[in-house]
């Protein structure tokens, strides 16, 4: 079911194009309500696009969830992963609940790839964000979050949200990706919690000419700017002691021309350690650089924090009792951080909350080869079972 | 007339965004056309596009002209003058021509800014490019130059090449598009011709991976090693005592997402000077230097030449016509090169050919702030007139 459900949205050469509630992500989610129709559970959904399908009775609810959409040209494993063996485990203890519940979610836009932040709909879902901030945010061709939502079919009601359930708990099946697993031997991975993220956005300003008669010593060359800054940040980052990795994805030059002088360049910088300060501290640093650079280059320079997501750390019972899974079950495990942000960040805000990794094979995610092998699929979705059988 | 036809595809925020054979150049097509009716001259068209207004009779056959396209964010004077004062030349001489015979010029898809390369209507008008070439150049929608041209309406006969055509000699007027004549107080710029351009594509593959859990060690980050390509080159531009200038204007990053370490950007590099060999040593050093970044980096790269034009020069005797034209008109001229391409160049091939400048204020040159006062522009008209006139 995993293997044939993500390939909505999927192509050998493209990967995943499953942005959120975009056509695939539509489909997917098509497909996800008709399983869950298939075993006749309960299906909510609430204003901000959450599927969540229920069973059982009683105050002991468990959440199981995670997210279908991707981001441009992703992996099959991502997110995808964690709902299905929500969903699997739904049907393997409907029959056998004895005055529990089990709630398998599917979060919206968790990627942030299509609307910005990251965490969108889990982010409203748990109060996080307001319901005019979240439908505010617009793609890169100005459709809303709230209109896109609306025109997906997928549009419930207030009352569903996640901060109005009553869980007990909120657990998260993922892929890990990173390489840290699998280089080290470890089978599952049990993130202490999530590291803080600092996303800036950055952008130069210089002046737009022809590129053959404007002398090399007389321009404003925004690119050549950016380029500084992004070679500047990583090697500070690189020459660093502390936890710390810091990211330019995103870089847009304009007007973009070859027989132009680039006369803006708007970046991202995405920033990520165990230690907040750590993180902020970094932040502080790119930003003297990208002054110090600007004024090199005769360019002006906006530096603007976009966001900041503080290290969140999980429930210590829950986590506890997964590494009791682990042993049960005779995995090798590791306690370790997740340097990405996932929807268990605001899960945990509401309600205690852990994760459970498995390895990715070489630490590709977020691209086409992202890869774990069926095993470890199954020894992920082991220890969920186990875990919510004890529990 | 200028100022009117020039505002199709114009906005004040926006600048011209005339692209080849978008709907504003082909609005503009339709102005030229109309105009060209009202003082009822014989109208041809070839299969490349070009648009030709003609009145007179025998073998002495002066062509003028240039282009209306525009880069993206493009200025109102950039080649639109030229067309612009052809047609004026043809209004005004088109009663006294006495077995003479002048043709005026629209040249197609000059900038390049949505076909490439550049030059790609005189090129092909003129012989230089083929017809199965030309017509197979794709925008970035895979739209080809041969749909777009059957399209437009402006689809016309091989037999109304410019190289069929018995023309005696080459005139285009344009602005400088380089700070040069009015920072040195000059009035008029006569080329002595056009530089060197050389235009390579480099290519830098590296490997997508979700930003946070890579560490800073193990990256193969595209982006990282482009950045530090288009500073290496600047620098190395910059600090040679040659006349040389170089340009990244395109810079394209895959998969561009705040969160995704690039694993591809494609960009290019524009080089340019008078010598040949200048600029073809230069991008020799600058394949070196991408060679070097890619291996420290650990991504790979490809480095190709897209094009290369020599060095033209234009016709002696015409450049004197032009400079005697000045002396006449009491108006300040100097010998300099064009560092941008023109139409003029592919001319050259064929027929004695020559150019006038203008001012640009403040070099400023495809972007919305380009600028030549009306007294320049009356200036400029007013040597094509009196060169013309001498003829």
């Amino acid at each position: 079911m995993f293997h044939r459900l993500t390939s909505v949205g999927y192509t050998p050469e493209s990967g995943v194009n499953r942005l959120a509630l975009n056509e695939y992500d539509i489909k997917a989610r098509n497909n996800l309500v008709e399983e869950l129709n298939k075993i006749d559970v309960e299906i909510e959904i609430d204003d901000a696009g959450l599927i969540m399908g229920s069973e059982g009775t009683g105050n002991d609810i468990t959440a199981i969830g995670s997210h279908m959409d991707s981001v441009p040209n992703g992996g099959r494993f991502d997110g995808f992963y964690g709902v299905m063996s929500a969903l699997e485990i739904l049907m393997e203890f409907k029959e056998r609940l004895n005055h529990r519940k089990i709630t398998a979610i599917d979060f919206t836009d968790e990627e942030g790839a299509r609307f910005q932040p990251s965490l969108l709909g889990s982010g409203m879902s748990t109060g996080k964000f307001t319901k005019e901030f979240t439908y505010s945010r617009q793609d890169k061709n100005n459709i809303t979050f709230g209109e896109a939502l609306q025109n997906s079919g997928y549009m419930g009601i207030e009352d569903n949200r996640v901060v109005k359930q009553q869980f007990s708990r909120y657990l998260e099946l993922h892929i890990e990706q990173g390489p840290v697993l699998e280089l080290e031997g470890y089978q599952i991975g049990i993130p202490r919690g999530i590291v803080t993220m600092v996303v800036d956005h950055v952008e130069f300003l210089g002046e737009s000419n022809q590129a053959g008669p404007t002398p090399m010593n007389t321009r404003k060359d925004a690119l050549v700017a950016a380029a500084r800054f992004a070679v500047e940040v990583r090697d500070v980052a690189k020459l660093s002691n502390k936890e710390l990795v810091t990211t330019v994805g995103k870089f847009n030059n304009y007007p973009n021309a070859y027989n132009v002088i680039p006369g803006k360049v708007e970046l991202n910088l995405d920033t990520r350690s165990p230690d907040m300060e750590t993180a902020e501290e970094y932040s502080r640093t790119a930003k003297e650089a990208a002054d110090k650079i600007a004024g090199e280059e005769g360019v002006s320079v906006k530096f603007q924090n976009e966001w900041t997501t503080e290290t969140t750390m999980f429930d210590e019972d829950l986590k506890k009792q997964i590494e009791k899974s682990c042993k049960a079950l005779n995995l090798k495990y590791k306690y370790l951080y997740s340097w990405p942000g996932h929807d268990a960040q605001y899960m945990n805000r509401i309600v205690p909350t852990a994760m459970i990794f498995i390895p990715s094979h070489l630490g590709r995610s977020h691209t086409k080869e992202e890869y774990s092998s069926d095993q470890d699929v199954l020894n992920g979705l082991a220890v969920l079972r186990k875990t919510v059988e004890n529990i």
